[in-house]
Order: C-alpha cells, then sequence, then structure tokens
C-alpha cells in the first residue's frame, strides 16, 4: 500500500510574534504536528507548508499529492488566497481528507464547507479541559482511554454554530463551566472533515501523547477511500424505454 | 398568532424568453407558486419578488420582514448579486425558512448553505415522475398518499452532491431508469432549509394539487422557531472558580 | 385545534419508601411533573398513570386516547409487563410521543426503541449540573437561555450508549468532571422520541421552571404530526408495465 | 495484520422446499454468499452456520471468534432462537459487524437493533432492480460504476419502516415503479450494521459480480475497530473537588 500523504498547513504567524509561543514551538507550531504524525508510522509522509509560501504552499501540483491536510490558523484567515481556498475546497469535495484544529474552526475553508458561520463562545484563562470519548467504537478515538485531560487550555464553548455532526467523537468539559462539541466528523462530496479542538498557541498541546494518537487516527480515517469525484452535471440518456407524454398536458 | 410572511423569490427569465413558459405560466412562476401557497390558508401572507427587482427585491427591510423565503432560479443564477446572497444567508442562519424548488439546486445560496457542488444528473425527455413518501410521520408529508405521480418532468439523478439531508422525506422514481432524493430537509444555525425537486418550466408542475400541498406543508415546517441566532463569538466570563495552573507548563 | 393529551407515567416507588422523596414529592413525582405541564398551556390535558396501576393505568383505551407519554420509572424497571411495553412501542411507531426522562433511559420501553443498551456512567454527589443548549434554534429549547443551572444533582457521564441522537438539544457539564448528552431527539417510525436527562427523586428537579419549561416544549414538539402509520408490509400491484424477464437466467 | 473472521448464516429452509431454490444454489444460499466472500481476498477466513445447526452455529464461541456475522433469513425467522438472538446483540454492541441481507429486514435481531416495525412494500414480479450509488465516496461503493442492474429480482418498496440510516450508500429503482432504500449503514453501540436488499431466494442474485463485491465491502467497512465495548454502568468517583450543596434545597 501506497504511503499516505499529509500536509500540515500552519498559520505561523503566532511563532514570530509571541515570544512565549515561539519557546514552546521553536520550529512552528505546524512542525511540531507534522513531527506527532510522522512518529506516529510510517505508512505516512508528512510535510508542512505556511502562509507565507507562495500559494500557501497549496498549488494545484502539490494538492495533486496530497491525500490529507491539516489546518492549523487563526490570526490570519483573512490573508488566505480565495483562490487557494476554491482550490482545497474542490480537493475535498473530490475525496482527500481535512483535519481542522482548534482556531481552525474560522478559517475560510471550513466555514466555505460547513456553510455556517462556525462562530462559538470562548475564554483564555489556563483552564483545564477534559475531552471525553462519547463514541468509543469510532476509529479516531482508537488508543483513547475514557477521555483526555490537558492541564491548561483556551475555553471554546456551545452553542457551536455548526451543522450537526455526522458523527460526534469527542465532547469537552471546561473548569470554567462549559462544553464543547471537541471531535466532530462530517462527510462532505467524497472527502472526510474532522474537526479537533485543542491546541491554542500558548500551550505545548501538540505536544501531547494522546492529542497527538488522535490526530494520528483522525488523518487516517481521513485518507480518501479510492475514488475521485469528479464534478459534472452530466445530460444522461434513458436506461429505460419512456412511452412519452404530450407536454405540457396537465401532470 | 400573527400570519406567516412568506416571499417567493422567481427568476422570471424563462417566462419571457420560451413561449411555452409563457403559455403556461402567463404572471411567471413565481405568481403560480404564491398563488398556490396563498390558497393553502390565510395564515400565510404570501409576496413575490423577482431577479428583475432593485437588488432582487431582496432588500435589508425585506427580508427582516420575511418569515420563510421560496426560491426559484435556473438560467441566471450567475446575475444574483453576492451581497444579496450574503444577505440571504445571514438571515437564514438567524432563523428565517428557505424553500429551494427543482433547478433551485444551483443557486448561489443553496451551494452556499450546502457547501459541496450541489450537482446532479439530468434529462429532459417529458417523462414520468413518482415521488414516494420514505417519512410518513414527517410534517413536509402530511396530506400526502404514499406518492405523487407526475405525467411529465424533467429527471434528476442520483449522485446528488449535497450534505446527508437531516431528514429525508421523498425519493424519485422516474420512467427512463433513475433514482433522486427529492424532498429534503438540513438544520442550518437557527434556520430550516427544505430542498424539493419537482417544477420544471415547461410543465405545469405548480398548478398541480400535492406539489402545491407539499410546498405549503414546506413553509409551514420551516418557519422560525421563536429565537433569532445572533452570530457573536463571545469572550466570556467563568461559571466556575479557576484554581489556576502555570501556563506553558506541560500539558 | 383540539387539546394534546399528555399522560405521566410515574413508577410511584421512590415516593413511599425514602422520605426525602416523600417530603419533596408528596403526591408523587408524576404529580409534580403533571402539575407543571398543566399550568404550562390550556392547550394540554394532563393525566397520570402510575406502575400500581393495573396495567400500569396505560390500556389499550388509554393508549388511543394518547398523543404523548412521559415516562419516569428507576427502581421498578423490571416490574413493567412486557405486554405494556408492546403496546407502547406500537403506538410510538405509530406516531405519539415519548418523553423519557433521567434514570428511565434504562426503561424496557426506551431501551426497545433505542436498540441499544443505554448504560452511562454515573455518581450520586449532590454537585452542580449545568445544561447548556447546543441548538438554539429547536424548538425545545425556546424560552431558555444560553444554559440551565441545577445546584444540585445526580451525575450521568459519557459515554452514553444511545445511537446517535437525531437532533442534539442539550449538553450536560458537571461539577464532578463529567459531560452527558442530556436533551436529545428521535425519530422513530412516526413517533418522534425526547430524552432529558435531569430529574433524580433525591431533588426538587421537576419544580425548576426551566425543567418544567424544557418538558412543556418536549411535550409541544413530540405531538403527532397528524398521520398514523397502520404497521403492514402489502404486496403490491405494479405502478409500470413490467416487460418481464426469463427467471432464474443469470442476474 | 490477523485476518476477517466472517460468519454466513443462513436459514437454509428454501432451499430444500423449491426445487429451483435448490437449483440456483444447490450448497445453499450461504455457501454461495460464503464463496464469494472467500473469493474476494485472502485477508477473509469466511464460514457458515445455519438455523438447523445447534445453537443455529452462534454459540458463545462461535460468536467469540466472528468478526462480521451475515444473516439471511426470510421463512424461518420465528424459529431462531431468543437466546441466540440476545447473544448476537450483544456482540454487535461490543464491536462486532452485522450485514443483514434482503428478506433479513425481518429477522430478530435487525428489528431488535432498529427498535422499528422494519416493514415495507413488496412485490414478486421478475421485474428490473437498479441499484444506484448516491454515495460515491463510501468504501461500500467501492469498485462499483454509477450503478448495479438486476435483470430479475423481488421489489421491495418505501416506506421501508426503519431509522433514519446514518449513511446512505444506495437507493434501488424497480421497474414496476418504486423506491428503495437499498443500502444503509448504521452504527449501534461499537458495532456497524450494513443492511443490503437484493437476494431473493428464486433468483441467481448472490453469482453477481457486483454484488459480491458490495457484500465484500460491506464486510471489511463492518470489521470491529480495535475496541470491545463491555457494557457496565459503573458508579465513578468525581475527578474535580466538589464544593458540596444542601441536598433537597431549591435548585
Amino acid at each position: 500500500m501506497s504511503k499516505l500523504r499529509v500536509v500540515v498547513f500552519g498559520e505561523n504567524v503566532h511563532e514570530h510574534r509571541n515570544p512565549k509561543v515561539g519557546a514552546i514551538y521553536p520550529k512552528g507550531m505546524h512542525a511540531a504536528i507534522a513531527e506527532g504524525l510522522q512518529a506516529s508510522g510510517d505508512d505516512l509522509v508528512v510535510s508542512t507548508v505556511t502562509l507565507q509560501d507562495p500559494e500557501h504552499g497549496l498549488t494545484e501540483e502539490k494538492l495533486e499529492a496530497t491525500d490529507v491536510l491539516i489546518w492549523w490558523g487563526h490570526l490570519a484567515h483573512g490573508q488566505v488566497a480565495d483562490a487557494v481556498v476554491d482550490r482545497v475546497h474542490k480537493r475535498v469535495l473530490e475525496g482527500i481528507g481535512l483535519a481542522v484544529l482548534h482556531s481552525g474552526h474560522y478559517s475560510k475553508i471550513f466555514k466555505r464547507l460547513m456553510g455556517t458561520t462556525c462562530s462559538l463562545i470562548w475564554r483564555e484563562a489556563d483552564e483545564r479541559e477534559r475531552l471525553w470519548v462519547c463514541n468509543p467504537g469510532h476509529p479516531i478515538a482508537q488508543g483513547i482511554d475514557t477521555c483526555i485531560e490537558l492541564a491548561a487550555e483556551e475555553m471554546y464553548g456551545e452553542p457551536f454554530a455548526i451543522p450537526a455532526p455526522d458523527e460526534q467523537v469527542f465532547i469537552s468539559w471546561f473548569e470554567g463551566g462549559e462544553v464543547f462539541r471537541s471531535g466532530c466528523c462530517w462527510y462532505r462530496g467524497n472527502g472526510r472533515i474532522f474537526y479537533f479542538r485543542p491546541g491554542h498557541e500558548t500551550y505545548p498541546t501538540y505536544y501531547n501523547p494522546q492529542v497527538r494518537r488522535v490526530i494520528a487516527n483522525g488523518v487516517r480515517w481521513a485518507r480518501p477511500q479510492g475514488s475521485r469525484w469528479i464534478d459534472a452535471a452530466p445530460c444522461v440518456p434513458a436506461r429505460e424505454k419512456i412511452v412519452g407524454h404530450v407536454p405540457g398536458v396537465s401532470s
């Protein structure tokens, strides 16, 4: 079986503006995410691209050679070129996987695929998050016990303005009193989309082994299933004999 | 109870170009749809707007005074102003209903809400369509027997590139050999969306009493449920005491 | 419009064994639930039945005259007669509504309708519960602000072994660290089923105005939609001419 | 990777009563189904059991050593022992896969898992069936073109009294005028359930290469995902400090 080609898109802005973020992720958040994925198995070939690359690194050629795309962005969603969003959108509907992390809930590509505002409530207060597995048979929950505990994270709370997920894998509890649908799956066209909540830039969340396991599971779950949807609206001949009616006569 | 304010958007192009269409719908397709709705009960106040109206008739004020919007378009989807699509999109997410008819599957607003291409296969061959009720308990199927037969219609066939409907009400059989998910419901934000397949411009479909009944049911199903979603992403205070952690320490 | 006939089934055992429960609910939990419902509007006619009644009060005649049934049970699920469960099951599939409260998750009728074990994790520790609205456009959430706070309740936690709800209305946060899908809707046959978590017998939960509002909303949401599903598997004649094939020839 | 252990349950009654069936399936329908599966790849180990075997061949030991169970029954659903149905039900919820074929829609195990009557309309008229792929990205549709044509089959028509499928893969067109949701997926507990319509006993449907491909895909889709749900309702300690409230005080 050929290897799964995973591309991690990193916005790569916080790392250079906020020394705290730079200290936690000296090579960038995307590098830490990619490193965790690569360590999960040699069935993956992982590469990274950033906002600053020409076409954000997501050229036609690159996307053609991508099986699953991971998206982390926050400050600079507006700087992502619409042409690139169109291209990624098309590729997801054709069948590649997309894993959207944390603040990527407000990325152009996620909002485009959801068709909703993707808004939520939030707070930065160094609080405990506990992600409960509500679907223990789901491939993305494999290897995770009943829950994942993170000592400090940003809070995201309901209502999360998304279409009802096709599959719900995790629901988060926050120390300050909120809950959130933090692991959600959707099918759109031939593509699979996984949203996973944790990963605020000021915490070392992407080094957490269980968070890494979930992302690695998500990538494998989202892999293309073998066929590519070629968008078309063909006029097709009849497969059965049509007896024929007088057009315009009252139906 | 105050009346439900229903607005029918008609593209109003075929009627003036194709004498056959003009003969079937001398006042426009939108007028026939509106007439059928108004006849369904005086709990509705029905008005019409067309592509040719300033802002397609869908001004801020008009949309503010709309409970359910019906959409028929085909030839001129590209002429619908993006600013109007933005406005309708926002209002649907806030909570108004949207009923999309037939070739409206390719309208900007429907594709925007679905997040997919909404493509399908098709054929114009004056063939029989039979819409089967697969969900007899659904409010939209009330008053309809096991199926609706239309003597002649355009064919739409699977795969229909939509997100899996939240509720499936009708599935169509076509004489030429295809099937189609022809009555579909989705929830997006606080709004309800109903797609109903029949209604090619060259057939008198919108005079059919059962088709009229379904559209009338759909409008009542899609009515706002009482609250309005104000899109916002507020930073909120904690509801519980947060013990506090040393930020940056490994989670 | 004729009134909605609501029947509250109460197990009525704790009230007579545990003085604390008897003190909170001197006329029985079912009476408090019924009282709250009746106060919600005179579009309802509310009655109560208990486990101790002949046939638990749920005779053919009573169920025939029921639009929505509410179920509270805990200690004595095993004492509910299978014949009565069969009867209620049949009526729900025909189209009446069923609202299952709290420990009713383990009732025979709920497990029968779900097809799963309906297990969960739990704790009795007088802890705070906060039910978050994750679906603010849902009819059952109308009149409820962002969340409902209960000062002390039993905890129920994930994983909740149910089929994925067709609609998720509330998700609970618990002081001790868990989450739970606490307001869930399903469609089965022509019937609507609403599960609502709160209501441990040792707390005055069913006097809480917001809890009462949710149950009142749930009853109205679950009302029959006008048609009755008569279970049958009829052999039907063809609607189209069948050309005919040599049976047994390779398909 | 260890092999997937697939067990085919055949009712094995028609084959001995109806010479036409015996001629098409001289070793039994279960044998033809098993043969097709075994030919699909040596990642499977396929065995068969029948109604006539002690405990229908589905002993504790056998089910413990089963990854996916296929079920074909029709005439003798009532003869399947309830204890065996309980056992299969438990194993599916723990995580094994179940593929239910054709008239198995009325089997005890399928009705138990669905919670509904699973009724439908039908006709035996040697008519053409065409199964359309409505979900081309689904693993079960891989290798199938736009549709599967069967020259002669029994008709099953809507409404099919099932819970809305979690995933819809195929929808059937019938020559006589009906439609049917003929390829449906559900998740229950940790188990996956696939219903696939074709396979009336008087037709050689289970020799059809595309039907075989779908069943083979379905088995691989339904394979256990690695964890086993142990049904339990544990009382668990709090993970957070509970401040405590005066029980019984108005919440």
